[in-house]
């Protein structure tokens, strides 16, 4: 069983481990009225990585609890576009960061207003002076450790729609909140997952387009140069909220904008 | 101006960046009555890595709160040890991972039973298997983004008092809530706070005592042919809370315990 927290103003417990250590998950859901987009892609991420974690969830019991709050959060929004956010903490208390045998996980719900649609046009993209690093034991789970993430954004604003994190090998890995892909002559590139500080729900649901579509896609490392040069026709930055957002200004340089991503998986920031 | 939480149960409120992305820090004081030990090292370290994540504190403030809450929780405890856990986040809200720029940083006050003194004659000590990974910008602060030290505690218990966890260059670099001292023929050995995740008050006081007595101290990697090989003297552990603990055997393998660190330091886990 999970407690569950819903108010949006109610706070979790003060010892609650995911605020002490940022021992949990969280997702990030649009929603358009009482429909959440991706929803199963979403649940098959928190479910795994929960495991992964260490954190013991019944799918079909959190699968419950959101279909409610999409259900009674929705009437906020009229029919409109809105986000749930789900966090999952492994629940409050333990000896420091040694967690207690059979502690109850704590899951937060909170809505919040959709953001606007990125510009159609494509956006301006710059590298972030701020190196990622993933723990191989935790790559792509999208954690509550995001401080690496938060140090970046502090450049975002104005024009630059998002920044680029690279790794100590020097790769650019992915965006703050956003994963990456290039399209080359020989097809798509995107890192490969166990690469990732996040793999997002829209990643792989691109990745499955791509696949079912037949389309070349290669998942390795993406270097500077490949990124920097006649090679590179594109880029896309992909989010299960914002879409499949094409690049039109990566660090100055002009980049081709085309919507072919957006068409083959006929989907960008529409409900599933 | 922080916003003070003192009551143990009051949460706080639940877009807090703490729990969002665990966009904050923490120190965890040793007290006796009201007097906390090594305040004025904690309170450095606390206000270094706020100017060093860019969340606006003012040491002064944060002191006399901090000595307000050691007045009033010292009653729970008699006039016995206690801990005080002192949380700073950079606060509430902001778009996304993108801080607000006038956001007020949230600060939350717990007080905690200590734990026990850990045994004279040494304790059991193993290698985990759970990488750590150290982003450059973000090295030794005490940031919530706790959740490596977490994965690898979970091993913890029984006999085995700590685990050491290693970087991706194969050095041995801490505890999941320690920093490492090693006694070789050439003098005392600690990894770089460079590439440490943590870097602890109470390491920060060790090589300041050995620094006075003018005792040969290296800051340079810890490797695991040195640990496990006939140079190794002996290890001791360092915590601002359990004080210099000797390690009595590593991995299956017996150390020389003794208490020269201790003796030398003249503190273990003493008052300041």
């Amino acid at each position: 069983m999970v407690q569950v927290y819903r108010a949006n103003q109610e706070g979790l417990p003060a010892n609650d481990r995911g605020l002490a250590y940022g021992d949990g998950l969280f997702e990030t859901i649009l929603a358009e009225g009482p429909r959440a987009a991706l929803l199963p892609w979403h649940l098959e991420r928190l479910n795994r990585d929960a495991g992964r974690l260490g954190i013991p969830i019944v799918r079909g019991e959190i699968e419950t609890l959101l279909t409610q709050a999409l259900a009674d959060y929705a009437g906020h929004y009229g029919g409109g576009r809105w986000i749930l956010k789900v966090t999952l903490t492994r629940g409050a208390g333990g000896r420091g960061y040694r967690p207690d045998k059979h502690m109850e996980p704590n899951l937060l719900l909170v809505h919040a207003p959709a953001p606007p649609h990125p510009p159609v046009a494509g956006v301006t993209v710059d590298f972030s002076p701020v190196p990622l690093t993933v723990n191989p034991m935790l790559s792509g789970i999208k954690s509550l450790n995001r401080l690496e993430q938060v140090m970046a954004a502090r450049e975002l604003g104005g024009d630059l729609f998002e920044v680029l994190m690279s790794n100590a090998e020097g790769h650019v890995v992915e965006g703050t909140r956003t994963n990456l892909f290039v399209a080359t002559e020989e097809g798509w590139l995107t890192p490969p997952q166990s690469t990732l500080a996040v793999a997002g729900v829209m990643r792989r649901v691109v990745l499955e387009h791509l696949w079912s579509a037949g389309e070349p896609v290669t998942e390795a490392p993406v270097t500077l140069e490949v990124l920097m040069s006649e090679r590179c026709k594109g880029v896309c930055l992909t989010n299960s909220v914002l879409g499949i957002v094409p690049v039109r200004n990566l660090a100055g340089q002009a980049l081709p904008v085309d919507n072919r991503l957006s068409l083959l998986c006929g989907l960008s920031t529409e409900m599933e």
